[in-house]
């Protein structure tokens, strides 16, 4: 392997000082920096980086094709995405074949339902590649809400509010403490599997847990209508430890 | 509340450079730091930390009074861990009270099976908390194994490697991905529990993640009667992403 080197590197979950020392190095020094945003916004990634980054580094912003219009069980959504990460991938390789090092920065951790994976799976063997790990946006959730999430021997399952309540109510039966991600218009979801299990009493809500705005509240307490924003996540703590 | 505050600092998994901008200052201007550590030991923690002290600083050692000699499942294991953590906040509090901040260093993230939960409940509405999260040893795992561990709607379960095996069979049944914590003298458990599944092939272990002497193999082909160091994780990858 010859070329630039691919720098995944986790961000963190949104606090400027919750980045690594190794990640500000690797910004500072990387001549390419790349990210993934939404058509038309600046995304928070490029947000917590800024502080670390010249003028003089070419910036590659990899737009999405479209993020709530097409659903992902639309079979248009994998075959489009596919092209738009293939698209990306080609444009990081020109760099690196001429190279230089590029850098994909990402919030929280790059290989934690990170997008990053979809270039680092595409790239990985062609070029040398180091992947920096960065806070989750969980630990931050978990971290503002003042709670442990596990103790001793908690089981701990992560869960995607976008699986069926159905799912969700049987997988709760079987662990002492839950997270949910990707949270968003799932609220009603989420709240109904966890009355379901017996576990709302324990739900704690936190919007975007390490950025501006940031607010926990107890799930039970929020109004059934109120809608969740897309950075939400609901957090079932563990059992109580050695007291 | 009045007096000092108590900080639980997350230092990252190991990596002196995976600790954040934000423990970093709050290290340096802290007048106390704490940290458990078994008897006789430096700890990792004051490795990790210890670019970023003065010597005027306080340091606590809080030493353990058993790590392996006592079984949980021993009644003395826990009354005796409750008079030790007991001791322990009383010491922080005294600090507290006479208005000095103080730190305590943590390994990896405080909240995620760490013990500074112990001192945190006992301390909390006492005194001003603030908590720090850190880089979980689990991610800097899966970033040395250079392996995606979620994508898309992937559950991950995090399952410590001192449950029944049974258990363990049942809730690698439900999920997509899988970490198992605290292997080290469960790894003949861990690994049968995954053959059951069907689940081996796809297994990979971690020694000493993030720290010197790192080392990652795929399961299966690591000599069943080699012994595994305490600081050791097994992952289960989840599916495969947008191709």
């Amino acid at each position: 392997m010859s070329g630039g080197t691919l720098y995944g590197i986790g961000l963190g979950p949104g606090d400027p000082e919750l980045i690594t020392l190794k990640a500000v190095r690797l910004l500072q020094g990387t001549p390419v920096v790349a990210a993934f945003s939404k058509a038309g916004r600046t995304g928070n990634a490029w947000t917590i980086a800024a502080p670390h980054l010249r003028d003089e580094q070419t910036r590659l912003r990899l737009e999405y094709p479209f993020t709530l219009e097409v659903s992902v069980t639309d079979p248009r959504y994998h075959q489009e995405m596919g092209v738009f990460y293939e698209a990306c991938a080609a444009q990081l390789a020109a760099h690196l074949e001429a190279g230089r090092d590029v850098a994909v920065i990402c919030e929280g951790d790059p290989f934690f339902y990170g997008s990053y994976m979809y270039l680092h799976d595409r790239l990985v063997g062609r070029f040398p590649v180091q992947v920096v790990p960065g806070i989750t946006g969980m630990s931050a959730c978990w971290t503002q809400a003042n709670t442990p999430i596990t103790h001793g021997d908690d089981v701990l399952t992560v869960l995607p509010g976008t699986l069926p309540e159905d799912t969700l109510v049987e997988r709760l039966a079987h662990t002492d403490a839950a997270v949910f991600m990707k949270v968003g218009r799932n609220l009603p979801r989420v709240r109904s599997a966890l009355v379901r299990a017996g576990m709302l009493e324990r739900a704690l809500l936190v919007e975007r847990g390490s950025m501006e705005g940031e607010q926990v509240q107890r799930l039970a307490e929020r109004a059934e209508d109120e809608p969740a924003p897309y950075f939400t996540i609901v957090l079932v703590p563990g059992r109580q430890g050695v007291r």
